[in-house]
């Protein structure tokens, strides 16, 4: 029981009475024995567990494909300026972010798009060697929820075939284009053996529910510290993305004292991969080592995790 | 009379003298004697007022409402997504925030949506029972300023009585959809025993207003202090938005030395629940307690103060 | 000649000859005596002119004027708190943005709609009592530029009247709507007696041109330093408009020491007379204070050095 | 061949076995002698190549060309004060940034749109005398991805003959408008004489593509550190400019010291050459002009280097 569903039971009858105190830290409330049995709620003792995405999806993305350049291409030409963007993620992207992540020491998960991975095999292999999770991520850039059953599930079967042929990993996390599954995506997912998914904002932490009459995990992802989101959506500055994501950190550590957190961060080839953003992550991972307790993960850690921890949210 | 008016007087018979002199500085003008009369312009002697608003509106939002995800869903099908961004709100945001208000003992007004309360009644309950006010926000996401009479008065009276069922409070208070009430709402509102709404921009204090031969409250609402227009609609960064509002307190705070001033905030479940917005409150609440006067109040308070007040601003 | 075509002159020479040495300091290839005779290119002495723009609109907009609500209002519908958005304008923009003039002891220029000045007249004659300049704006918010000459002609001569008949003072500066005027605004301007507009971006001080065989002044505006673009238009913060226009005061003060340069600032009612754009200005205010030899001119005070002066740009 | 290559292949042996340490830093693996040999990856022993754009546009822009002014001009008038905006880039942008460049020993590389040249030789001609590069930039603003293998070839050689003519320097550099060169450019470009393109955005440092059976250089352009991007497409503040090209900076030298790394800021007369973006230039010179083995390159000099070094990436 959260210590905030604790106070509604205690607050009800104080309420009723009358009897809210004028200021109640919700820290202060807990007392002493209740702390340290909440000290930790994560299974392994980790105080907040921090998980990085790293999409690997250029290369395999449409032609005129949604960049930076203004979106008004005459029909019948290609954008060729527009496709040297996307290159920019395979050939300095994510090789920048892999150098990083070792100079840190984080272990971080590859959603990946099959066609990115046929494309640039070497490179996926390379995430895999060097200790990364790949994750399926569709077999192309196509809109998912709009797909028959038999179609969606071909899709991402050829998706999560081609990860598992080139870095002889079996990718067991999911991801859809934009979040968007349709109604079909989940019992999918379970027939084909994955264990989590991610296109979830719900939470601050992984949840557990019910799919084909089995546990499946959910471990939320992060539109508020996601690279697409935040730079090419929103227009932020790479400084801007420091500051928001350390805010961030910063309430989800205080939380973390007496209650389960996830955070997540999410990086793609050819935005995240810039030097600016390298840069910007380099600061925020310098910043978040220097607190006690918090574990980088990668997503399929920490569903394996949630699945076995009997005190996991249920919905 | 204002020390401004008192100028405009001063300043007629100058100006037409040629005498208006090079350098007034509007603090120095006014003599000691004004000085003291004027320290507060609050009946119970508060320097400067500060009105949060926590917004309950999640899980009363119609299918696929605009979220941050694009807004190109194909006819027919439902942005999965988008959903779990909208349950944010009360399974993170509002319990969060509630223990952000206790943290700093600060009572807010929550303007909930009806549809929104009957969907959550536990954590609608536990808002009234941690002291904060239950004021109405309509039955659902409607468009109000184009319903009949009749219809409006429905949809009011079935909001504000969900609330009262739920949270054993009537409400006094209104905040129309996007603040955007039609001609008869003020009418309506007065008729159903509401004593004040938010839904006006004009004035930094609150003022009286003549509904139906009554006296009726206005105690101005913000856009400029506001989640939803500067996260999601200008897309700040949450330090952004602590370096607005700091300002904004900044230049209130000289101001209510010789004048009555309010200053409003506003937060939505979804959006001011996330960590990095409650670290961005809990930056501006420690910067705002540092400073002598200042008084938290719910909007009912500030409107029955203006209510009492001869000296209120009435138009 | 200004050091800079100077350099040209001299540069052909040497660059003609391969002789363009690698490192040249703009400000240190001046001999000492040139310095002293640049020293200030200002007839009055003045290093840096500053002229601040403080636009007086609100009140005389058009129904569901352009605001920060979303434009999608249903036909036949007025939006009301739209407009009390711009009640803002008059009842706390421009009484604050006055009081911290005066704090400051800075003299502005305003641009005032005919219609706004109509329905506020005790304002519009107290901004002028207070010692700041009563310039045209038109006589409404109307598209100027497709006008005829009659209609355009009766259009300013309408807006000027009204300010002069509540003001007391017959305005000699123009600024179109949105700044488009149209072919005839100028020959219109100059037969109905006015001395300069401001309706131009390029240059960083005043120039003259000839309109009827006769001298006009152009005295500069700016999209860089202008809330309405910066605030509304660009969705800057507060804090950001303090860092873009320290800034551009740096460079330009570092200029003015060789060279005539004005640096102009603009606000508009409802806009920067918000408490937080109030504290920006009072920062940049304090900031710009603190260096010597800027002088703070009205735009009326600028045109006439500009006009008197025989070394002014000629276009 | 670079660390990271060598990584993976060193890596493909360890990760097979399961031997993947946790924590590698790529700085650290690689012993002293490669260290040595990879000091310097530019022939000339330059640590960090950096080249700045000053595109020369302005004058040569069509009728209403997009500016900071409402896109919404009634048709058959003409954008007067958009026109000012523009002539802002030749009056006050290319001079002042001249002086800049000057100011701190920098030449840039300067792509001239023909028309503009035309309308403005002495400025054209100045900036080549200061020492800077005059490359092309097409005669006018069209759309050239759409042209014919004639008209294409023509619309490059008149803008690169207005350049030699009024210049007296051929330019060997192009640039296409917004880059969106077509299908046949780099051969007519290979056929006109030049010997590099900049529209490209894939790599952080020049590469060798086969052009008509020949070397022809790519010294790739930026849109993360562009100000027609930054400012005027994302609305980012000088200072967000200079946070985010400083962060560009910082990951770009340490890189530098193991890897040939190039860094591109793009300017243009009419956004760059603004007083608050001349001083955000400054700070950005001022702080990269504090690390050690930086040279600032004309795109020219990089391109010859990069053909002349057999090193050179090769696609």
């Amino acid at each position: 029981m959260s210590s905030r569903r604790g106070f509604i039971k205690q607050g009800s009858i104080l309420g009723l009475a009358g009897l809210v105190p004028p200021v109640v830290n919700a820290f202060a409330s807990t007392n002493k024995k209740d702390m340290q049995q909440e000290k930790s709620k994560w299974a392994d003792g980790s105080r907040l567990v921090v998980s990085i995405s790293m999409q690997f999806e250029a290369g395999g993305q449409p032609d005129n494909a949604e960049s930076p350049f203004p979106q008004n291409m005459q029909p019948g030409y290609i954008d060729l300026p527009g496709a040297t963007w996307f290159e920019y993620g395979y050939k300095e992207g994510i090789p920048r972010m892999l150098d990083n992540w070792d100079k840190f020491g984080v272990k971080v998960t590859s959603h990946m798009v099959g066609s990115a991975v046929l494309k640039n095999p070497a490179l996926a292999k390379e995430i895999v060697q060097r200790g990364h999770e790949a994750a399926a991520h569709g077999m192309n850039w196509s809109t998912q929820y709009t797909m028959s059953y038999a179609e969606e599930k071909q899709f991402i079967k050829e998706g999560a075939d081609a990860i598992e042929k080139i870095t002889g990993t079996k990718p067991v996390g999911y991801n859809a284009n934009w979040l968007r599954r349709g109604v079909n995506t989940l019992k999918i997912l379970q027939e084909l053996g994955f264990i989590y998914h991610i296109d979830d904002l719900s939470r601050d932490e992984p949840f557990i529910i019910q799919v084909n009459n089995a546990d499946f995990a959910v471990v939320p992802y992060t539109l508020r510290n996601n690279d697409i989101l935040l730079i090419e959506g929103k227009n932020f500055s790479a400084d801007q993305f420091v500051h928001q994501v350390k805010m961030e950190f910063d309430q989800l550590y205080v939380e973390s004292a007496t209650k389960r957190r996830q955070m997540s961060i999410s990086l793609h080839d050819r935005i995240g991969g810039t030097p600016q953003m390298v840069k910007a992550m380099s600061e925020l991972l310098t910043y978040i080592q220097q607190h006690k307790g918090v574990a980088f993960k990668r997503k399929d850690e920490i569903a394996r995790m949630a699945l076995a921890d009997k005190t996991s949210i249920r919905e």
